[in-house]
C-alpha cells in the first residue's frame, strides 16, 4: 500500500487552510527550534525503522509540554491538519511516519521526557511520553524497582509510542503486554482537550475504563502525553539456560513442568529453530555453538525473583535434570555468569541481523495459543515447503506466550517484483493457518499501514465495524494518524 | 435516586409494541420454562442483593445458548425493549435488577453455565456467562490449574456479571482485576449480533482490543456469553499469618518487606482496624481474638505459591521476626494448619455481619493509591469524627491494593430521616478526601444505579463525555441497561 493513499477519498482538506500561517502559529506557540520544515531536518523523523517508505511531513513539532501538545492539536483541529504521533519511531507497521503528501505534522513527544514522580511503596511511576524506555529502567535501578518490558529497540523506543502500540517483548508470559502494566493515562484528545486519566489506583470501578481506548489504538485516537506504570522489585536471583531440545512439543511441555516447579518464575521462554541458531554461529563472528552439538531446537529461557537467596538455580538444575530424564531435553547449560548468560542472550538477539546477511526476508509476526504452537509450525513448514520450497524458514520467539516470529529468506538475487510475488504467496498460505489455529496476523508489532489490508482482509467485519465506531466517536474528524490501522470508510 | 427514573426524558417506546406479542415471541424462541412473567416467579431476579429497590421485570428470560441470547436480544432491539443482563444478582450497586416501569426484560445467563474448554498447556478456560465461580474453582482442580479471583459471593456470582462488574476480591495484589485474567470474550452486542472475540491468545495487536469495552460496562454495552479465561497453577505452598501492628503506616512498610523477601508471592493482605476486630470477637460467637492481645490494627496476609516445597514458611517467619525487630510488627501468629487458617479469614469474613448486629451501615468502598491508605484513615476517621461523631467506623479491606470498606455504623434507632441526612453529610466529607488523594468512589462494586449520581458529581465532565460518546456509539439505542452507570442525556 503507498502511503500516499492512506487516507478515505472523502478526507476533508481544510481549503482555506494557509500552511504557511499554521507553520507561523505553531512557531510562535513552540518556539523556533521545535519546528521543523525543511527536508534536510526532518529525515530521522519521515523515515520508518523498517519497511515502508519514507514520507514528507508539513513540519516536524516538538512540544515540551501537554499543554503545548493541546495546544497543537488544537490548532491542527481547527485547520484540519492530521496528525502523526511519534515517539522513538522504532514501529515496524509504518505507523509513526507521514505520508507523501507533506500534508501531515509529525508531533514529536520526543523532548516530553520527564519521569514525574516514582512512588516505590505504591509501586509506580510516572512517566512523560516521550522517556525512552532503557532511560526508565536506568533511572529505576536506585530505587529497587523495575519496570518489567524489554524489547529490542529499548534504546530508542519511548513509553508513548510503547503503550499505543501495546508492545510485547520478552516477558509477557510473567507480566503481561504493555496494556497489563498501565495503570493511568493522560491524553490528548483529538480537539485538544487533555483526558486527565492519570490515575495510581489499582482498583477503579466508576464507569467505562477509558485508558483502554487509547492503549494499543497507535496514535489514532488521541495523543498518550504521560502514564502511570507498575513497577515490580529488582530481580535478586536470575538464571538462564540454553537447552537443547527433540522437538517443540517437548519444549511446550517444559514450560509447563518449570511454571510450576518455580512457582510461575519463568520470565523468559524463547525458542529458537536449529535453522536460526546456525545462521548466528555461521555468519555472526564471536558466537559460537553455547552447547557444542546440533539439536532439532533449542529453548533460551530464563527464571527470575526478587526473592534473595540461591534457590533459582538449584530449583532450575533439578527440573532440567527431571526433564532430561524424561527425554523432553537433551542438554542444557545454565549459565554461570552475567557474562554467559548475556553470551546466551546474544545468540537471540543476532538473528535478525544474520537473516539479513543470507537473504531478503518475508516476515510473519503472528500469535496462536501457546498449546498450538509445535502444530503451527509443523503446518507451516510442510505448506511453505510446498508452495516457496525455495525459501529458508527461520523460525524463533517468545514460545512461552504463543508468539512465534515466523520469517522466510528468499535469495539476495531475487527480483523486486518475484520477491512481491512470494510474499503474496506466503501469505496466501499462512494468513489460513493462522484462521485454523485461531490465531493472529500481528502479535506484537500492530498494523500502522503495513498491515493494513491484512487486517481488512482478515478480521471479520464485525470487528472492523465496531473498530469504525469507536473511532468516528472519538476522532470525527479523522485527525489522528488518519488511515494507519483503519479506514473509515 | 428512584430506579423509576433511571431512563432519560427522551428513551424512545415502541409505542407499536404489544408486550402480549413479545411474550408469545419469546416463549417460542426459547420455550416455556424460559419464560418468567408472573410476579411471585420473578421475585428473586427483581430483588437486589443489597441496597436497591426491588423492581418490576416485563419477564425474565433464560436462554441457554448464545444464539438464543442474540435472538433475544434481537427481538427486544427491534421492539424498543430494553434489557438487563443478569448474572447471579449478587451486585452491589443495583445494577443488575429492572426498574420498577414493568417494561424491561431481564435476561439471565444463569441457565448458560458450561465450562465449554479447559487447555492446561495454554492455561485458558473458557467458560460461559451463567458459570457460578465457585462451580469454576471446583471443575479446576482436577486439572491442577485456578482462576485466582475469589470475592465473597463466588457461591452464586457467575462469570459473566464478575466480567461485567470487573470484580476485584483478595488476590488483585497479586493477580490483577477480573480484566487482566481475560484473554476473550463472545458478546452479544444491542443489536442482536454475536461478536466473536473468544481468543486465547496473550499477544494480538490487530487493531483495537474490543473486549475492553465490555469488562467493566456493567451490562451497558452487551451482553457477555463466554469467556475465555488465564489460569494459572495450584497453589502448593500458602501460609497464612494474624498480625498486630502499631500503625497503618507499619502495615504498608510490611508490605514493601513481604513482596520482596517473598518475591511477589504475597496473595493477599488485608488490613482489619481494632474495631473491626472487636466487632466480630464481640457479636459472632466461636470467632476468639487470635492473638489473645488488643492492638491498634491488624494484617491477615497469606503467601502462596505454585511450587512444591516448604521454604515459603520459613521465609515468613523470618521476615515477620525482621520486622518485629524493626517495630513494624508487633505480634503475629501464623496458622499451623489449614483449619487455622480457615478461622483467621472467618474473622475477616464476618465483619460485616457484626456491622450489621450493632447498627445501620453507610458503606464506602474506596480505594486510594496504596501510598495514600494510611493518610487516607487518618483524615477520614478525623472529618468523620468531626462531622458525624456517633457513627462508629468500621474500616478494614484490601490494604494490598489500595481498597478500603469505609464503613460507618449509625445506632439502630436512627430514623430513616436521619440516617438519610447522615449519609449525605458522610459523602460530603469523604468525597473530597478521595479526590485530595486522588481516589476511587468505587473501588469495586461498580456504578449500576445506586451510584450514579455520585459518578456524575464525582467524575470530571470530559470523562462523563467519552463514556456517552461510546454508549452512544455501541447502543445508540439505549437498549442494554438503561440509566445504568450513566444516562445518554
Amino acid at each position: 500500500m503507498q502511503p500516499g493513499a492512506c487516507r478515505p477519498v472523502n478526507y476533508r482538506y481544510d481549503s482555506g487552510m494557509n500552511h504557511h500561517a499554521i507553520i507561523t502559529s505553531l512557531t510562535k506557540m513552540l518556539g523556533e527550534n521545535a519546528v521543523l520544515t525543511q527536508p534536510q531536518d526532518q529525515q530521522p523523523y519521515v523515515t520508518p525503522w523498517r519497511g515502508a517508505i519514507a514520507g514528507k511531513a508539513l513540519a516536524i513539532v516538538f512540544p515540551t509540554s501537554t499543554e503545548q501538545v493541546a495546544g497543537t492539536v488544537a490548532l491542527c483541529a481547527q485547520h484540519h491538519i492530521p496528525l502523526v504521533p511519534q515517539g522513538g519511531n522504532t514501529g515496524l507497521a509504518g505507523g509513526s511516519v507521514p505520508d507523501t503528501s507533506g500534508t501531515e505534522i509529525v508531533l514529536s513527544l520526543s523532548r516530553m521526557k520527564r519521569i514525574r514522580e516514582i512512588d516505590t511503596t505504591n509501586h509506580t511511576a510516572i512517566v512523560e511520553a516521550g522517556c525512552i524506555l532503557a532511560s526508565l529502567h536506568d533511572a529505576l535501578v536506585p530505587h529497587d524497582r523495575i519496570f518489567p518490558m524489554h524489547i529490542a529497540s529499548e534504546g530508542s523506543a519511548m513509553i508513548g509510542g510503547i503503550i499505543a502500540t501495546n508492545a510485547g517483548g520478552n516477558n509477557v508470559l510473567r507480566y503481561g503486554t504493555t496494556r497489563e502494566l498501565v495503570l493511568g493515562l493522560e491524553v490528548v484528545l483529538p480537539d485538544g482537550k487533555i483526558w486527565h486519566g492519570l490515575k495510581k489506583l489499582r482498583k477503579d470501578n466508576t464507569g467505562y475504563d477509558l485508558k483502554q481506548l487509547f492503549m494499543g489504538a497507535e496514535g489514532t485516537l488521541g495523543i498518550i502525553t504521560a502514564a502511570c506504570l507498575k513497577l515490580f522489585h529488582t530481580h535478586r536471583q536470575t538464571e538462564t539456560a540454553f537447552i537443547g531440545l527433540p522437538s517443540a512439543e517437548a519444549a511446550l511441555a517444559l514450560l509447563t513442568k518449570l511454571r510450576q516447579a518455580s512457582g510461575d518464575r519463568v520470565h523468559a521462554f524463547e525458542y529458537i529453530s536449529d535453522t536460526a541458531l546456525t545462521l548466528v554461529t555461521t555468519h555472526i563472528p564471536g558466537h559460537p555453538h553455547p552447547l557444542g552439538e546440533i539439536y532439532p531446537c533449542y529453548l533460551l529461557i530464563e527464571l527470575a525473583t526478587a526473592q534473595p537467596g540461591d534457590d533459582l538455580r538449584s530449583l532450575l538444575e533439578s527440573t532440567l535434570a527431571d526433564a532430561m530424564a524424561e527425554g523432553l531435553v537433551l542438554n542444557a547449560a545454565i549459565a554461570e555468569s552475567t557474562s554467559q548468560a548475556r553470551q546466551f542472550w546474544s545468540l537471540r538477539e543476532h538473528i535478525s541481523e544474520a537473516e539479513r546477511q543470507i537473504g531478503k526476508g518475508i516476515h510473519f509476526d503472528i500469535s496462536v495459543p501457546v498449546s498450538a504452537v509445535p502444530a503451527f509450525l509443523t503446518h507451516a513448514d510442510a505448506v511453505i515447503a510446498h508452495a516457496i520450497p525455495e525459501a529458508t524458514i527461520v523460525a524463533f520467539g517468545h514460545m512461552g506466550d504463543g508468539n512465534i516470529h515466523y520469517n522466510l529468506s528468499l535469495p539476495k538475487t531475487i527480483t523486486p517484483e518475484a520477491f512481491a510475488e512470494t510474499k503474496n504467496t506466503a501469505a496466501k498460505v499462512i494468513y489460513p493457518l493462522l484462521k485454523t489455529h485461531h490465531g493472529s496476523i500481528s502479535a506484537e508489532h500492530g498494523i500502522g499501514t503495513l498491515r493494513r489490508s491484512d487486517l481488512a482482509a482478515f478480521k471479520p467485519a464485525l470487528d472492523l465495524q465496531l473498530m469504525r465506531k469507536i473511532k468516528q466517536a472519538i476522532d470525527p474528524e479523522n485527525q489522528m494518524n488518519p488511515g494507519r490501522v483503519i479506514t473509515t470508510d
